[in-house]
């Protein structure tokens, strides 16, 4: 039994719902920032993070900032690439483009190629647009949160190292990483950003990342200083080093709880096997997509091999409002997220099921979501065709 | 009695010691960024920092950001002030020095004025700089952290109007609000910048701020493009100014626990007037300086009128070294900080006296700390002279 207050189930795509024993290690008692109780457990969970991304190479460089997910973008943008450098943007939504916003804010010159609505670029494409001009960094969102939409990071990055070898593979991984697979150093990855309130299932309000030695030898080498102060990793890595050989260290104030939380939430996380986590994920949101279908809607990530595992993107019939179903749902005790992809916004919901809705058997929050989802749309009229 | 489990006093200036209800809502159950609970909240907590900053223009602007307090240096530097107009900085200690660097960093040309250590520039030299060049700002910190000196705003903000009326006065308040007099409309400020942990009483985590409609004006007739994404007033305007008005709104996912505790520090501290709040801090203040020269010790700050209330930098007897006493205290349960400042830093310690240990009647903390720092300075072999 939970020991929260009863309370509308969360189920957006971020932030999530979230264990008991994290939400209580988001109130431990104060502790000095440069304590050596809280800074066992900083360095902890700066450790925890090489095996969540699955890297085992000393030179990989984590990072955990006080901030949104979006501070990630501002990390890579001022520090890997230079004004004046070329960026390859690989966008499936919303949060591609930002990404390519915040790298223009930087200087950086960007090359954009947008995937169709509920689809994504293609080797054949990024491969002829890499042999045209040389990318300091090629950007992918793993998962895009406004569609739903997976890009394959396995066979993206085995192609960037194929036709253009010195480019610098970032995964903005906010709606995937600790949801979907991603093996770090076996798939040479360079830098995945991600939040600690979706699948790591602890509140807003970190920034999480992990670079390779060869992203951080790029970054030693850049001829400009690091365009942020905040987002400076000149002024972060000696930090993040400290910590993890337990050593205080200062430059911003930490937040010993959120970084507590964080700690329980990668302990849960990394007491079974990975494999077993994201196999989990995957046949909940197979359950999830076939179910929806039954139901005769479609999804917007439109290939079987497109859709993310850990949310699910749905068209609603055409006589069903967002602002009609939203409320039902939440009438039912169950929280959707409405569109934000700009051609689609009014026309699509989203369904978040990542972490304990998905891995605590005891929770029935998916069973629960999906009746909601059904007797919602028949008292806004709906009937399957 | 607290429902907190036994636990070293934390006594250093910040983060502070924090009250059971601020932390029982650092776990408040997972709800949407933009569900109606949240954005109701968010946008409360936003209006009631108005009150702590006594502003009530309606054209004054306060954001508060998922980051540590060094967000704010980033805020004004991107947005304040663009790449070769003119900073001038007043330091009083490290974190002076560390704004100037923030400000450097986005292009800012800066001219510094160190004060000599443990005292401020005054107000004729400060005069003749502005005289004799052009500033877009005016930056000064309120209480350094690393010195426990104070500067004195009113006086410093009517000597600029009148030396250098154009000129914005930004005020590094991360050691002040909430413990200090800050009148944000009467003594004209066009900025403070501030942190969730110090005496506002809620943990690490957000950046919290306050700009003059003169500052947002500054900001909106700007040429180029603000210097950072994650820090772009052009991002978090709009998402402030909607939640304030109760309606969600989206640019990076906020903390709905860090703003849930502040919402509930923020109406403890305004449920009494701020001026015995204030006074309060002043007079335990005034008995720990009492209490430390009877010891027969000096303060870092020399004057009187430069002394900061919530926080005393102590140094300490030639006899005994910060690595024997802190521990000394530690074992009697007593947390205070080293010294950061550069050229003092192991002669001195820091003792913080804020929020909660100095307004809570039932909390024993301050006694507590005068007594470990006695018998501890004893069991040091230090006899006063």
């Amino acid at each position: 039994m939970s020991s929260q207050p009863e309370h509308p189930t969360l189920l957006i795509p971020g932030p999530i719902e979230f264990d008991d024993a994290v939400l209580q290690s988001m109130s431990h008692y104060s502790e000095s920032h440069v304590g050596p109780g809280f800074v066992a457990t900083f360095g902890e969970t700066l450790s925890m993070l090489r095996q969540l991304f699955q890297t085992t190479d000393p030179a990989s460089q984590p990072f955990i900032i006080s901030g949104s997910g979006t501070l990630g973008w501002d990390l890579v943008s001022a520090n890997l690439i230079e004004p004046g450098e070329n960026a390859l943007v690989l966008s499936t939504g919303y949060f591609g483009d930002g990404f390519a916003d915040c790298l223009t804010t930087y200087g950086a010159s960007v090359t954009k190629i947008d995937g169709p609505v509920g689809g994504r670029p293609q080797l054949p494409e990024i491969e002829k647009a890499l042999s045209q001009k040389k990318y300091k960094v090629l950007t992918v969102t793993h998962v895009d949160t406004s569609t739903g939409v997976l890009s394959e990071l396995k066979d993206l990055a085995a192609t960037v190292k194929k036709a253009s070898p010195d480019t610098l593979v970032i995964v903005d991984g906010v709606c995937s990483v600790a949801c979907e697979e991603i093996a770090f150093d076996a798939w040479g990855l360079d830098g995945v950003v991600t939040a600690s309130q979706k699948a790591i299932g602890c509140p807003a309000g970190l920034s999480i990342s992990m670079f390779s030695g060869r992203a951080m030898e790029a970054f030693k080498n850049r001829k400009a200083p690091p365009a942020s102060y905040f987002a400076s990793m000149k002024n972060w890595t000696p930090i993040m080093q400290n910590y993890e050989a337990k050593k205080p260290s200062y430059f911003a104030t930490p937040s010993p709880q959120l970084v507590r939380a964080l700690n329980t939430a990668l302990k849960q996380i990394l007491s079974r096997p990975l494999s077993e986590r994201f196999q989990r994920h995957a046949e909940v949101s197979d359950r999830i997509k076939r179910a929806v279908r039954d139901l005769g809607l479609e999804l917007v990530a439109t290939k079987p091999e497109d859709q993310a595992h850990a949310m699910t993107a749905i068209y609603l019939p055409e006589t069903v409002k967002t602002t009609d179903i939203l409320p039902k749902l939440s009438g039912k005790g169950v929280v959707f997220a409405g569109g934000i992809h700009k051609a689609i916004a009014p026309k699509y919901i989203r369904f978040g099921h990542m972490g304990v809705s998905v891995t605590d058997p005891a929770r029935k929050d998916i069973d629960k979501a999906l009746e909601a989802l059904r007797t919602g749309l028949a008292e806004c009229g709906y009937q399957k065709a």
